[in-house]
């Protein structure tokens, strides 16, 4: 099976430059690990300063590295000139984030000209079978010359 | 008009309490600013390192405080001994998060024993009429006694 | 306090119009109310052909209702020529629907250019104080001359 | 790969008679296909008196089948004694609903001893490579002795 193509042949170098401007994920510990049409994964290591009031991650934190996961995984779908702003998304928080290291994984589940579904899970690596975390179904928008707006 | 009541007479302090273990907002920078039964209000100032591709606060940050908003507006009405979890949420980022301060704003639109909804938001403060950046629906949990979770 | 003004000076006949042609609604005996500028209300009465198990109205039937008034609450602030798609909803079923009258809100809370996000409710009529069966937030995107839609 | 054990071993029975007493799904003609352990499938057929303005099958309509799908995939993997109640759905109507015949899917993605998570689609049958028109994410909850509830 293969994946959708990618209508702009610079598609990684896109969304590894536009992820390298989002100092959020800087700030968070976020790694951008992998870059294919429609699919792109976030490594996040557990950090104790991430926490909520149990000790997991926040699961807010978690939910900031799968939208950027899903966010960019449209991006890699998306003409050259265009840039990505995330209309909504919808998460369910399935167990709590306990882990080492975790692994976001953005997904473009249908493509389309003015916006992409996708969708997103946080697992934990390493976790034999695959835990997972969260589980997003997103829908992000393509900008055309707007606001100035450039990825 | 009055709100509901919070059945733990201790709720403000409950909440305050665990929103200072929530090691997240901290780092976020986040403040909690006000504390009714099933209302509860966080400050969040702009800041550089928060930011996305395109200089506005990413939305996932954006949703993480609100998110903590919506947990603790739920936790103010739940019993003494119980603690919160967050189900799941849905955000609609509505406008760039461009600003210098921002407020989100949690409060219980259905209180339950097992489950309260919540609805959320995060505005600009100080942009004359209110701009609304995100909305968000949620679904808290009541969490009784399991896995030694406590708030 | 006004609400926002609609671009298209004959919005109410085209909500109506577009309103008579789901037939769709006809079928569940909804009937459209009230249409003003981004707020449309349909009432829909009780049926035992409607229920799920345990004899509540089926929370999909009560989705369908909501969801046209989102709809026509987004279409009656659309400039004329344009037409309305649905792009996703979330809803919270927060208590059976038990009753003999419902009654479905749409309303504009956030207006764009290319997507408008709605609130949406689904009450009891007569239930004294207000009993909310369903919470909806909703994304409607403007269509413009595609695939031959209209409105 | 096998799937989650049904902890009820009349689980299929159970789903069949409480599918068989959701009349709104007998008036929507929908019929239930395929019971497994944490999936189902429900059959809908075209019917023009089920369309919204522009011919298309209504969007809440493809919600109401999807979500059925989903809570009866989440009541086949619940105990002896319990019910099933939605508690919230997030749909993306990803295309518009043209076609003869429609497949609703829902798949429990996430048991759990309260809640259940779901993942539900609606494809168009026998349109050659499979033509998604809805993608569901929801919550699902396993009701004990309450209010009389009963599947």
């Amino acid at each position: 099976m293969t994946g959708p193509a990618a209508p702009d042949p610079a598609f990684e170098r896109k969304v590894r430059e536009s992820f390298g401007r989002q100092r959020a994920m800087a700030t968070l510990g976020a790694r951008l690990v992998r870059v294919a049409p429609g699919e792109v994964d976030v490594a996040l290591p557990f950090r104790e300063d991430l926490t909520q009031q149990h000790g997991f991650l926040h699961g807010g934190i978690v939910t900031a590295v799968v939208d950027s996961a899903c966010g960019y995984a449209a991006l890699s779908l998306m003409p050259a000139g265009t840039a990505v702003l995330t209309v909504e998304f919808k998460v369910n928080l399935v167990s709590p984030a306990r882990g080492e290291r975790f692994l976001a994984r953005g997904r473009v589940v249908r493509p389309g000209r003015t916006l992409m579904v996708c969708a997103g899970e946080m697992i934990v690596e390493g976790a034999g079978p695959e835990q997972v975390v969260a589980l997003m179904q997103a829908t992000m928008m393509v900008i055309r010359d707007r606001e100035g707006l450039a990825d």
